[in-house]
């Protein structure tokens, strides 16, 4: 059998940027992760090593620079969205482009309930992320939040699962429920604010975390992918990602001592994964 | 010249330990990481393998789950003097102990300006620390913030330092100035309420920040200090590491666009990094 | 539209196992990372919390402890496929199983030629990894390596792209070429002996990169592969990733010093992506 | 009581730089990570902004690219004295420079017994390391290793500690000793040749590790310590820290499995930490 290239891309990854949107009131301040990759017709590079389709990853670093004075100023779903634009339309050879941005959150100080002009605390592990896919033709939109860590310390159980000889958990009717998780949805229709429908989703997520009574992680992760299919037709589907990070209730009791569960040993290792996706029929 | 044991300790490192303390109106969650540190007469142990003087760490990881049930109720101040002061107290053998304690912080949700019960939201990077050594006599508290991210989009600059044949940098009257510090400080007088006295701190820390017009990160941090010992008497003296995140100017005219400080070049490494402790004469 | 589960998976990830293989003349000592992933018919553990068809991801780590003992004794490839038809034949409920198994590489030490029998050094970052997936009726073996890093001082140029007006690189007939490489290939036919597989393929890898005169990165992933293929006929295909890790030459020349390709900024960050899957028509 | 500036520094860390050095049968790659810090007349900067009397740290990082050229050429010990001492003479207003390198460790490939004239693999998590600190009169040059994970699966135990009310833990005559160790020796006289010296004393190192009985870390870290100052006068003092990583086993015997000490959990938190310096009296 002949040998061939199969699927293949390139691009840049992590190109960090940062700008000031200097309103009249005060500064806004953004920090993005940006990733570029492009598909297109690179056999020729491959198999000889003839570069003359190739866009070099510098050069897309670059333009991401360049074109964020004048096209970030909103989401990042709208710059992603303009960025893969800009290299399908003017590199032929790129059959699709993909814009990958994470941003990284700051809030502004606040003192007595007042907002500081031009002072930022970092917002924490959490980011909102969106990844767009442009071909000529086509665009897919996915918005979503990564590193998002929730944890609720009752309403949630675990019972009545498979027993077997390799079984030594103990069933529980109350339980810490914790992940930190990757949530990511996709548009069906692209909506006009992608910051005010992130805000929402958001909302609704933690919303429905708070007030699900938990059979199980999966039960509650789809709860809360089915609220937010409800909530807006403009999402055709959500992706979850839900780590388990265990706490586990500490034997106390071999020291004559009761836990009414209250001490736990906090875990990152091994951890269950929960993943799916909520969709429509 | 003989050879000798010099200064030595042992101990257990990255406890992960998590509470649930059931309030009737709601349930206040708590996540920490203990490190026990322990000196004292372990010679014997060092050279001929005698282990009669070693509580071993599994036992000190032990103590800190079984203690934890009476005693770490209010601050980690509070629960580290307890278990700093057990260790001294029970074992003979050990002349001082030293307790760290790194907190991790949760806020509860708030869905239409009321908190959630008993459902949390991860705190980000930022860390509330403690760490006290104790000994039969003598007991050292210092309390501190890690990885504290803060940052300021204007009211700093950077002039008039030497130059040399090695220089490049631009003098600037306007930048970006972003840390993520590591702050301690030493109390002289114990307060009676630890958490009180690290929120008012802390809230002095991000005031002085945002007010300060910095001339360089020495500046600021000199600034930061000095504002904690003037307004706290009992504290007696306080230390600020100030790693300089540098956010530096991209180099838009090369494309002839015209960067008016708003596109920078968000960068970890590598970074400046400033420390020192304000004290007192 | 109505809302449904769509894709969905769950499981035991980073289960962290060592073990000792007591042979007569030394002892040989093994540690792995393993994950295990279930799908099949989990939609009322999603949709009503009934937990009657889960086997707790708990049970899959004790599984694991477990079967390691008397069928861990040879590959990580040996052992994921027992582990993944294990999961799979005695789940009724589970259509597919998925195994990874990621193997920490220990050397034994030598001394003055000779290994020593039970006393081991880690292998750093580098690490052997598998994938299988089983059905009821199909398996399929991936083999590979991560976190491989690569380097050649020479050989390597990228020249003859496209210019455009965001273009600053310098063409270049010789530069570093530094990558961690992710690579992992799919067996059309199963071997016999998967250890001695990986070898002949890792050394073929390694002798293709020196011995490559690379133009890009992209014909260089190429021919690694390519030549992979070319050589073993079990393997169907083979997956490549290449992250371009800059050395970027350090501008001496504004210093009066000529850098004759001798001084480098080290950069991690941002950095080319290039990723292909060499296959057969 | 008065506020004062105390004890203070600053300088630039992760100065990330690599070097080719052309040789004419092959040519050596080197990579390090070199932090600058100085100490000095700076409470002008702190306490008024004045930056007269500072090098910036972009500056120090020019330095360290610029002097590479003509100064990295051996040991990064030889190239750390060089800049402690260039930083500690050309600038009056510094009373003490400190130069840490740490060196990546990368190995020429091998085929059949033959190194490649040009490419290199990366040497794993192992890193060479040294501090350097010069004032105008005096030189203290520490070399040691970090990240040194090393493992023996039998000649170590534990017993006869102190049991308490909380130990849970059980004696073991034969158990997994595991640690990822960190260990910097100092010299009292200046060898001429570092890399000797250090390949020397990793080797002890390493050999004493492997030969000890040991009935402690304790005992083994001393072991390893004294080994060295026995058989290198011109060390003045070690210190090494060694956590240890345990490997704890698995309890197959809930299900009717022995596990005789062949299965274990490898576990990286928490861990105990040992620490000490042999020194001289």
């Amino acid at each position: 059998m002949k040998i061939k290239l199969g699927e293949n891309s390139y691009g840049k990854n992590a190109v960090q940027l940062s700008k000031i949107i200097r309103h009249p009131a005060y500064h806004e301040f953004r920090q993005v992760t940006v990733n570029v990759s492009l598909k297109g017709d690179f056999d020729e590079a491959h198999i000889t090593g003839d570069n003359s389709m190739i866009l070099p990853t510098d050069t897309q670093k670059n333009t991401v620079y360049a074109l964020a004075k004048d096209h970030f100023k909103t989401s990042i779903e709208d710059f992603a969205i303009y960025l893969a634009n800009y290299f399908v339309t003017t590199q032929p050879q790129v059959a699709a482009s993909t814009i990958e941005i994470t941003e990284h959150l700051y809030h502004r100080m606040q003192f007595e309930g007042v907002e500081h002009p031009h002072t930022y605390i970092g917002g924490g592990a959490e980011k909102r992320t969106t990844r767009v896919t442009k071909t000529a033709t086509k665009v897919n939109v996915q918005s979503g939040i990564t590193d998002l860590l929730i944890l609720k310390t009752t309403d949630s159980g675990f019972e009545k699962y498979i027993k077997d000889k390799y079984t030594t958990l103990k069933e529980t009717a109350d339980r810490i429920l914790a992940t930190k998780c990757e949530i990511n949805w996709t548009y069906g229709n692209l909506p006009a604010d992608y910051t005010a429908q992130f805000n929402n989703i958001r909302e609704l997520l933690l919303l429905t975390f708070a007030g699900h009574k938990s059979l199980s992680v999966q039960q509650t992760l789809y709860a809360m992918g089915k609220s937010v299919l409800e909530a807006y037709a403009g999402i055709s589907e959500i992706h979850l990602q839900m780590p388990n990070k265990h706490h586990i209730p500490f034997n106390l009791e071999q020291f004559d001592i009761q836990n009414e569960n209250e001490i736990f040993i906090a875990t990152d290792e091994p951890y269950g994964l929960i993943t799916a996706t909520v969709t429509r029929e």
